[in-house]
């Protein structure tokens, strides 16, 4: 069996598990205030381009989300996003069960626009009734987003610009950022990036780490006390450094970076050969996921020896499905998977 | 300045005052125990015609509706209801606050169809995720709608087999429901209501009361110690009597439904008027509130004399309005509007 | 039956029932933004000799308790009160519900001193493990208390202070206000006290309204966007000029304090006719709630006749109980009272 | 320096280390649904000796315990504990943040009695504002407590007898179970421990492993739809293998408890060296942690060598602090200590 179900079927990058093995032994203080967590916090702000930036590390998506956005809004404010966003889909109500609307607006290919956003706020404002309303307190995007697109650098600038005019936070969920930053259609820098947000994260388990996800509050008073929150919500690691570690390597000699690549090279090569055989996909993906089209007596025969994500029906006789590569993909499960198409 | 902006401008009937006079200085326990909340839970059970109802008094629409839905969901559980519901759009998120997602399905006129309910259950359950997402826990509808729109009795009895297919309350906010009943376009009783629902709340606020909205809990099971989730979301008037007092009077006698009914002929005839004139409506409603459209010059002149809700541009130049007549809606007022129009 | 259970017995003071009759046709816009609201809120201000405070109207305490609290603190931090508060033990944990631990301290006599809370205070500061642990965010008490206490000018002036210094509101739940203020044993006036506090509330339920509780933000910062938190906690009243009312003619002609004075007289001469008869008191309160010590038979004897309320128990034959007068208590059941005992 | 601060301050056990290793490139779906968590769960069975327990991994305590918590109690509902128990004290309101009060009842070197549970409930039940009040809904204990104390079976089953009574679930918090049941002092094997509880974890940050704690629901009927509130509550790991890999690890060979009692044997020799020298102790710990009673000055001293918790205040010169022994702690460490006091 040779899986795409997802970018987090393997354990993690030799390079990482290797830094366990040699820090094992260590003593070390609990909750991510031992060296390696420093050394990694300073790493990230060096790789990030902001010095003053507050960096936090915590287990996984959902919780960080979650601990993010509580720790942003009051509790009559809600949380902008796209319909499609993970919070509002795929997150069993995390951020509705710490009391917040999820504020979804459609969007398109997973993106929702600086247009959307400046509407949200402003009829909120113009309501009469506005008391009577969740109040819109921040927004929440994806990058790269669930349906493997990503924002271009005018289109953050401007949804940016949106959020500052009216003093509201600016989030990315950055569980792929790797994925979306390596990938050659990305115009935007990771210090580009840190300056048109507030805050966003780094994912690690879709990127290499066994778990851990570093959030950098690129404006610094937005994290007063967040590691209260951190405990609050449950994500506090006892042996932080786990975390340090991780991070640690893969901000070393650009490991991270390097990583995503690799997934990328094998998703495109996944991509030009079917599009080399004929097939359309669901959206122009340019990060590691793809969503080809395929007939469902395919999809049926394919699973036998494959794995992957039924993603949505087209029509009567076809659907879209899901392949992941990512830093693990092996060069003859995606020879594999082209041949058997 | 004539008011049509809402249907609870006035005190309340004088029926209610008189009695609240007569009954000023006898003594009573508090919090819903004393004799006339007795008495007022006994004549809605005849009313209703379910001799085993659980009948509980709140004071408000918001806190009726958190306090029962919160009351019927488990922590990751979200109710399911029309994306124009007052639980999804009026109540600053208090659904959410109390941490469950609101699950809102398009509407049409306010309505919401069995397929569509059908579809949402069926469709998480089938996920081969489902445990990341939101499992749908109950229907929320409005009878009235916030349009002013009925369910038929085809339409309620379709969702109530859905909802017991699948095991989910069904919960009918009624703060309005007298001006659905006493409508002659309405073909369902009060007592069929409900055999086809599993609560519902007989509004006072609305309908000639100061304040205080009457839960039925039709299947008592749903009830089990349901005055701790009173007390807890802060909705126990400790003066309970007041409440006791008010629905003994409006089910006294048919007071409720005569009082609608006044509000209602009120409303035809300001509707017929309209329509005579050669206005069109946004939505054809059977119930006090009426939706016309309006040039928005004509808007702007009516307000010098006239109150009324703005509801939603039509286009460049016209928008519709809503005007809501009640119990205490005076035929001189609605002659003016019809004058002034 | 003549009934000292509590003091929410009756319906109203008639002047207020009066006054609702004599605007029960007016009408007016909802959810306070209406013209007695209004007045009311003038007039509370001129007696609390803050002429910047905001002023909000709520319907119950504990709904004003949580609404207040949770729209003051933080996720990650408690309300520091005693162990007796009424938010600790008598409104089933909806500061909990709401989120927030509620950080009790034993009481003497139902207070708290500024030393207990300044050790609160210090001892989280000085923890190392402060973030796992509940930061201390705000300070509750009770005037009266439970017990029936006050604390005098020095205890609030005391509290305050530490309040002040660490920057912790200080919020006064004045569900009995007016029996405190109104006892020849208190030395604060209403400006005094309103001096010391950032938030408090004139309780109107158990003064003689027929509900209402008028919040005032002395530091009117405090009370940002309140009326979004008043909405999600469900404690906007529709007909909010029912409030506006009632708190408009209490603070007319002193009426207020003036009903007060008759509870307060009429607890004094139940006190003092028991003391000469020799029974001795749970506590010396110089409010409108008496907790005696009775002989267990004697307790049963008087239930035939009159209601009031099992406090504990004192020794094998004895408890303490507890007669509340009211604004309403007339004379001859204090009398009667008195024969039997 | 040399550290006794907690027993998570070391990486994990070298049979875990490796086994990551080997198992580093399969592929495994995620969530807990793949095949070592498959073996973990049914190897946890037979050493629990209940074939139907339904066991869950989640990765640390305070997320474990608010899961449990908050997926067994309504919401008017609260968890009776130790003052001293995790959740009281070091959770960061963790608990109350899920809306629920933590009811904290006085200990005796960490432990409380069937007698205090049994009161509590009567209590609850017996008062006549019962709604007015926080019901309690379910029992936390600790095994070992805070205090590195063991409830012997007697106790145990006391405890069990009264929760069983009153139909609420008794929960064992069991971050240190092993150091618990690896104590000769212990007369509970896991077996009899799991037959007296209704859900128990199994913690293994604290015993060996990197992180994880398995959640062992003894009752079954009480993990009904489980999986979707780890989800919500952000407990859920995506490459939930790491948990079955450790797990499944540390129940082979007996490895668990062989790990537990090298941490009991030094902890043992370390209190038996002490007692020698004449050192007193706060309490008689028959687990991995000990608290000997020391002067401030020595105290000082210590810690330019040693890493320990300061633990609390004993008089004027003295104070006690705690040392934790661990599955890592180096014999020569315990000797350097012993030979620095």
């Amino acid at each position: 069996m040779k899986r795409f179900d997802s970018d987090y079927l393997e354990g993690c990058l030799p390079e990482i598990l290797q830094r366990l093995g040699e820090t094992n032994l260590e003593q070390s203080v609990g909750y991510g205030e031992d060296a390696h967590c420093a050394a990694a916090r300073e790493k990230i702000r060096a790789a990030v381009g902001r010095p003053d930036a507050d960096v936090h590390f915590l287990v996984g998506g959902t919780q960080t989300n979650v601990t993010v956005i509580s720790s942003l809004l009051k509790p009559y404010q809600g949380v902008v996003c796209a319909e499609s966003g993970h919070i509002n889909v795929h997150e069993t109500g995390a951020v509705e069960h710490s009391g917040h609307k999820v504020m979804a607006l459609p969007a398109t290919a997973g993106k929702i626009t600086a247009a959307q956003v400046e509407k949200a706020f402003a009829s909120h404002r113009d309501d009469a009734n506005h008391e009577h309303m969740v109040q819109p307190g921040m927004v929440y995007i994806s990058f790269p987003t669930e349906m493997g697109t990503l924002y271009s650098k005018a289109e953050l600038t401007a949804l940016s610009a949106v959020c500052r005019r009216w003093q509201r936070p600016l989030f990315v969920d950055g569980a792929r950022l790797g994925y979306g930053l390596a990938s050659p259609l990305c115009d935007l820098t990771l210090p580009e990036l840190a300056a048109l947000v507030d805050v966003f994260y780094i994912g690690g388990t879709k990127q290499g780490a066994l778990f851990g996800e570093a959030v950098v509050f690129c404006n610094p008073a937005l994290a007063h006390e967040f590691r209260y929150h951190i405990k609050q919500n449950g994500g506090m690691l006892a042996k932080g450094r786990l975390l340090g570690i991780q991070f640690e390597t893969l901000f070393t000699d650009g490991l991270y970076l390097k990583a995503a690549r690799h997934a990328i090279d094998e998703a495109f090569r996944l991509r030009d050969g079917l599009r080399a055989k004929g097939y359309r996909f669901l959206c122009d993906s340019p990060t590691n996921q793809q969503f080809p089209i395929l007939e469902d007596a395919q999809i049926e025969a394919l699973r036998a020896e494959f794995g992957f994500e039924f993603w949505q029906r087209i029509d009567a006789t076809r659907s879209a499905v899901r392949f992941c590569t990512s830093w693990a993909t092996r060069p003859e499960a995606v020879d594999a998977l082209l041949a058997a198409l």
